[in-house]
C-alpha cells in the first residue's frame, strides 16, 4: 500500500536495530525525525495559542479523537472545516483512535467483538464504536494521520489476556485497512467534507498500533501480522501505562525488529527525556507525551539539568530564566523568581510560560538528538545528555 | 509642588467641566489620555504575559501593592530590581495604597488615627500599615506612579460617617506629603535600591485620592484641601463600590471642578465602556477596572457592540472571529466556535484569548474617545457608540 498522496516519510539514514534520522512530509511540511509531538488533546495544547507552538518549533501534535468525539463533536469540526482551521493550526496533526482514552478515561467500557461501548466521562452517555466509525470521525476532524482502533491491555496482565487484546487488535486492524481502502478509493463520500485541504483520507496516512504487553512474542507476532496488511506507518501502544519498567526494552524491540525500515515509528505516549534516548537508539522515529506540558503546569519544567521545580524556596529571588541558554519565550524575559512567584500566587500565566520552556526544552532535545545523529554521533550524545541530566538533578 | 522629574502631565486641549485630551509622559514614555490601565493584581495581568499586553497596546498599567506586599513582599521585588524588572514590564506601572483592598479583601481591619491595622486575607496574619509605610512599600516597587493611602468608605454611608472617613483620608493625604518631599530630598535614603532607573520616588508622581462618597460638598471639600496640599495627580476614589450610580455624576462633578487643570484625573475601578464614556465627557484623565479581564476569564468579552457571551450557543458553529473588525490575536486567528469550545471545556487558552480580545478593545475605545477628541466631535461619537453598543446588546 503507498503512503497517503501528503503524508510520506523519507528515511535518511540508519541501520537495523539502531537510531534512524528521517523527514515526515506532510503535503509541503517536513517534519525532521525522531520528532515530538506536543500533546493537543481538546484541539488545543494546554494553555498555548497555535502562534507560540509554531514559534516552539511544533510541527506536528496530536489531537484525541475521544475527547473532541464527546465535545464539541467531530460532525461540528468538520463543519467549521476541520480540525487544523478549527484550533488555526498550521502544522500537521496525527490523531488518536481514542482506544487508549476508553481504557483511561470512560466511566465504564465493554470491549466487544465488533467495537467498543463505554460511558462518556462526562456525562454518562453511553457510545459504541467500531474500527470503522473511528475512522470516520478522524476523517471528520481532517486529521493527517490516523490511528487504528485498538485494544490497550491493562497492566499487569497474564499471557492469555495479552494475546486475546492482541486477536482483537489485529481483527480490528484488518477491518480498519479495508474501511480505509473504500474511503480512499476515488470518488468515494468524503465525511470530512469539501473545502478542507486536508479533510478526508486521500491526503492522510493511516498507522496501525502494534500491541501485545511486556511479552516480545506477541510482540512480534503483532507486529508482523500488521505488516502483512500494510500500513503507512506502525505505533507501538501499550507503554506507560504501568508496566515494569525493565520489561521494555526487549518488548520494543521484538515489535521494531519486524516493522519496515522504510516505514515511520511512532511510541505512544512516551516519555522522559532518558525514555526518548533510549528509544531513539533503538529506532523509533515519533514520540508524543503529556509529560513536559502536565508537569509544566504543576510547576516542574525540563531543563538539559534534569527536572526543576520551580516552587522551591531556592529560587525565590533568583534573577536567572529558567535555563539561561535557552531562546524560549519564558526563558528570553522572565526570571525564575517570577515564576516562581506566579506559581505561589496561582496565576495561570505560570502554566504557560512552564509550558512554552518545557516544549521548547523537548524541541530542541529532539534538534539535538538529530543533529548527534547526522554527526554520526549518536551514543556519545545520549550518554552526555543523560550524565548532564542526571547531575543536574542531584545539584 | 513640581510633577516627579520623570512624570509629566501635559494637558493638550479640553475646558473646565468638559472633556481633555493630554499626554502623560513616564520618562520618555508617552501615554496618550484619556487612557484605560489595565490591571494587573499580583504583577501579571492575568493570563497574560508582558509581550502580548505591549502588542495589545497598554502602555501603562496598575498593580497591587497591598497584594504584592503580602506575596511576594516589596523587599523581595526590591532586591529583583523593581516591578517593572520583576515583570519584564517596559511600560508604566501605578500602584495603588492598599487602602481599597484593605477595605474589601482584609479579614479584618482596624481604622485607626495613625494607619491601617489588618489581617491578610491568605494567612490571618495581622499588619499595621501608616500613610508613611504604603511610601516605602511604593518606593520598594518602584512604580512610576504612587497613591496616598486613603479611606474608602463603606456604601451605603451616612454624611457624618463619610465625613470622618474625609478628614482621616485628608490628615494621611498630608502626612503622605510631608513623607514624600523627605523622600524626594537629595540624599534621603532610598529603600527602592540603587540601580533600577524608576526606583525610589525621584522620578515617580504622587497622586491623593478624593473621597467624600455620595456627597457633593464633602467631595469638593475633600478636593479642595488635597489641592492646597500639592499632588501630581488627583485620584477619585470610592466610586463603583455599591454607591446609586444615579448619584455618581454629581459626586464626580463636584471633586473635578475643584482639580487644577494641569494636574492628571483618574477615576478608580471605573467601569463600562459607558462610564468611561461618561467620565471622559466630564474630563476624567485616567482610569482602571477589572471589569475587561475579570469578565472575559468568565467568558463575555465586550465589543463596540456590546458585550457578547462567547459560551453562547448561538456561536456553536460560528467561524467569524469575536469582532470580524478587530485586529487582535484573538480575532485574527480564532473563531467563536473555537472560542465556546475552549470555554466549554474548560481550557485556559480560552480567558487569554478572551482577555487578549477584550484589553484590545478597550484599547480602540481610548483610541477612539481621543481621536474624537482631537477632531472636536466627542459628544457625536460618545453618542454613537453608546447606541451602537445598546443596539448589539439587543441583537
Amino acid at each position: 500500500m503507498p503512503a497517503g498522496d501528503g503524508v510520506r516519510f523519507e528515511l535518511l539514514s540508519g541501520h537495523d536495530g539502531g537510531p534512524r534520522l528521517g523527514r515526515l512530509w506532510i503535503g509541503e511540511l517536513a517534519v525532521p525525525t525522531p520528532a515530538f509531538m506536543p500533546v493537543g488533546t481538546r484541539a488545543t495544547v494546554k494553555t498555548l495559542d497555535s502562534e507560540i507552538l509554531q514559534e516552539i518549533g511544533a510541527r506536528l501534535i496530536l489531537a484525541n479523537t475521544y475527547h473532541l468525539f464527546l465535545r464539541p463533536g467531530a460532525e461540528r469540526i468538520a463543519r467549521l472545516g476541520g480540525l487544523h482551521r478549527f484550533m488555526s493550526w498550521p502544522g500537521g496533526i496525527l490523531t488518536d483512535s481514542g482506544g487508549f482514552q476508553v481504557h483511561s478515561l470512560a466511566e465504564f467500557r465493554e470491549i466487544r467483538p465488533d467495537g467498543i461501548e463505554f460511558r462518556s466521562h462526562l456525562d454518562g452517555t453511553r457510545h459504541f464504536l467500531t474500527p470503522e466509525a473511528i475512522l470516520e470521525i478522524q476523517a471528520r476532524l481532517g486529521s493527517d494521520i490516523r490511528m487504528v482502533l485498538d485494544v490497550c491491555t491493562s497492566q499487569p496482565a497474564a499471557l492469555s489476556e495479552t494475546a486475546r487484546d492482541v486477536e482483537l487488535t489485529l481483527r480490528w486492524a484488518e477491518r480498519s485497512r479495508e474501511a480505509w481502502t473504500a474511503q480512499a478509493r476515488p470518488g468515494a463520500a468524503e465525511p470530512g467534507g469539501a473545502g478542507e485541504r486536508r479533510a478526508g483520507s486521500a491526503g492522510a496516512a493511516l498507522f496501525a498500533i502494534v500491541q501485545g504487553g511486556t511479552f516480545p512474542e506477541l510482540r512480534r507476532a503483532c507486529a508482523r501480522r500488521l505488516v502483512s496488511l500494510g500500513f503507512d506507518g506502525y505505533a507501538l501502544g501499550g507503554f506507560s501505562v504501568g508496566e515494569p519498567v525493565e520489561a521494555r526494552p526487549a518488548a520494543l524491540e521484538a515489535a521494531l525488529a519486524e516493522l519496515p525500515r522504510e516505514r515511520p515509528r511512532y511510541l505512544m505516549g512516551v516519555g522522559t527525556p532518558e525514555d526518548i534516548l533510549d528509544a531513539v537508539g533503538l529506532g523509533v522515529d515519533l514520540f508524543d507525551c503529556v509529560l513536559p506540558t502536565r508537569n509544566a503546569r504543576k510547576a516542574t519544567v525540563f531543563t538539559w539539568k534534569g527536572k526543576m521545580i520551580v516552587k522551591n524556596s531556592a529560587f525565590a529571588e533568583d534573577p536567572r530564566p529558567l535555563d539561561p541558554d535557552c531562546p524560549c519565550a519564558a526563558c528570553r524575559r522572565y526570571s525564575r523568581a517570577y515564576l516562581r512567584h506566579l506559581f505561589q500566587v496561582g496565576e495561570q500565566l505560570a502554566g504557560r510560560l512552564a509550558t512554552i520552556h518545557s516544549l521548547a526544552f523537548y524541541q530542541q532535545l529532539m534538534a539535538g538528538i538529530r543533529e548527534a545523529l547526522a554527526a554520526g554521533r549518536y551514543a556519545d550524545f545520549a550518554r552526555e545528555a543523560r550524565a548532564r541530566m542526571t547531575r543536574g538533578a542531584q545539584a
